[in-house]
């Protein structure tokens, strides 16, 4: 189904494009930018992966690569041979949040099974045998929830999961025992980070349960006002109770940030008028800039479209640029590699282009 | 000669223009934005300022103001009263460099005499009873001294300094006895600064006795690369003699300056590109900007206009931006008095009018 040649216009079209699920749609986008579910699952008869040799790694990739076409025959799937690719292709599939940076340092049999509009990713031989990802734009955690179900019991059809009556499904790590299931939304609370209310909301998330991160997942810090909320406890309770729990408590989020964001715009017009005139201009003007400057400037003009303050850009613009301005996708745009001096200044010259009038 | 209605006409005009030592002219004026040269003079059988009451410094004013225009009969020049003024009033011509921060506090009878284009400024009951002050744009401290030597001796056909034979010009504080002459250049050393070498030139004009000060003389800390640097030995040696040591020095650091600038260019091209580029950004894109950031932004973009990398904008507007966005410009051009916050929206708004394209 897939040859090489298949894979090198695959990322081609890839860098060129934007996944559906950061369109800017769906419900609350102006503060959810994507929700996520993510199961982890492991083909009963083979070992995890921590014991599994190359050739167990190989016969696993075949095996789920295809139990995952056989379960979604229509559906134009994409795989990617990730052991074959270059440091630049892996980390343009990391950008894309199809893949994790586990995935492209390990090493071994390995691959993405990726779904048109990139709603859908199935990493083979990460953590877990599969890793089943489906992304959607806004708060969409039961569609999210939907999808990925229906796939994992195409899957089930030609294989069968290590499962235990007891616990649930198993996994390589205690964590994930039980349902599998991770649960997160990214929400951009730059309200919520400038008047420091942040802390309270990791409190309070920590006290149910459900962790803070980066924007990268675990480990990694909060970038540019950006924040995954996902679920820490997978054993236990339904993957139907998590969903519940987690539309208890988004909503709260996003009407925090919202009273936060009428607050500042009433009583500190000025200042955030000015914060993101700034940004735009900075974008627009630097000539050299950092992947984490772009984010936090990005972060401001993201909030001044949600605010009415910004009209002539849309979310969808500014959301693909998250990703875009990324080294990988510079480098394959430019077709090399880029020292970091070279990529800063690639990635202004981007940003003007998207975003500059003159 | 001048009624309350002219001295308002002529603030009026003053806050719309320019003086024309700003035009960025005359030699060396990428780097020598001005030269001035100050004479302190009293006159004799009139006490000293910190023994003079309200009736001697009245006597004083009407004295020097007789003296001053008998000397000078046909060019134009406009007596301010400077004990009439309001705060508003008093500071613009401050920012003008017309008159001193001291005569904008003191109390009691005071005034300035402003010729035309700005190039002459006169202070009466200063420190000392006047202060003839000569300012053009460029190194040109011969023509200076040239001007203010004509009114001076003008002046003494009228009026008797306080002179000792042996000791030269008396004046109020010993470190002006003898020619009662300042010289002095404000220069702009971004590549100096830049590069940290001005510690050089600090160390080395303090070993000559020059005095390296900010923009505002005595005091003042420099702000956004710009330096006065001036004579401190008054006594001793002749006006000429301050004059040819001056010619000595200055090209001497105009020339080190021109080096770093080159070094920059042609070494660090892309970091110099991007911060003329965002300072430009900047400039025409906030919505509020404090008077300290909009100095080290106009420096930098004054040097970017030096080095041919803008070329749309001319050294003599932003030579003109520094004067009109200081604070009483600013009110002045409103109409009236603007708190902080309220000025720093005008400011930016006043510089986009100026700088922006949009």
């Amino acid at each position: 189904m897939t040859s090489e040649h298949d894979t090198a216009g695959f990322l081609e079209e890839l860098s060129r494009t934007s996944g559906e699920w950061l369109k800017g749609d769906g419900p609350d986008a102006d503060i959810v930018v994507s929700s996520r579910v993510r199961l982890a699952r492991n083909i009963a008869g083979f070992p995890f992966m921590t014991r599994a040799d190359d050739d167990v790694r190989l016969r696993l990739v075949e095996t789920l690569r295809r139990a995952v076409l056989a379960a979604a025959p229509d559906e134009g799937l994409q795989f990617i041979n990730v052991a074959l690719l270059d440091e630049m292709d892996s980390q343009l599939l990391m950008e894309r949040q199809l893949i994790s940076r586990e995935l492209t340092v390990m090493d071994g049999p390995r691959g993405v099974i990726v779904g048109p509009g990139e709603h859908l990713s199935v990493m083979l031989n990460e953590e877990d045998h599969l890793r089943i990802q489906v992304l959607q734009s806004g708060f969409a955690l039961q569609e999210c929830w939907n999808m990925a179900d229906a796939l994992d019991t195409g899957i089930e059809a030609s294989a069968t999961y290590a499962f235990d009556e007891e616990l649930g499904y198993l996994t390589a790590c205690p964590t994930n025992v039980g349902t599998g299931i991770r649960l997160s939304v990214m929400v951009h609370l730059p309200g919520l980070r400038m008047t420091r209310e942040i802390q309270k909301v990791n409190q309070a998330a920590q006290k149910i349960n459900l962790a803070v991160r980066g924007l990268y997942g675990e480990g990694s810090q909060a970038l540019g006002d950006f924040f995954q909320i996902s679920n820490q406890v997978t054993l236990g309770c339904s993957e139907q109770e998590l969903i519940e729990n987690m539309h208890e408590v988004i909503p709260q989020i996003v009407g925090y940030e919202r009273r936060v964001r009428e607050l500042l715009c009433r009583e500190n017009r000025q200042a955030l008028d000015d914060k993101i005139a700034r940004a735009r201009a900075i974008l627009t003007g630097a000539r050299s800039i950092s992947s984490d400057e772009t984010l936090h400037l990005l972060s401001s003009l993201r909030m001044g479209i949600n605010l009415g303050l910004v009209e002539d850009i849309s979310i969808g613009d500014v959301n693909a640029l998250f990703v875009h301005t990324q080294p990988s996708h510079l480098q394959k745009l430019h077709g090399g590699p880029l020292k970091t001096a070279e990529r800063n200044a690639a990635r202004a010259s981007y940003l003007q282009s998207r975003l500059g009038s003159a």
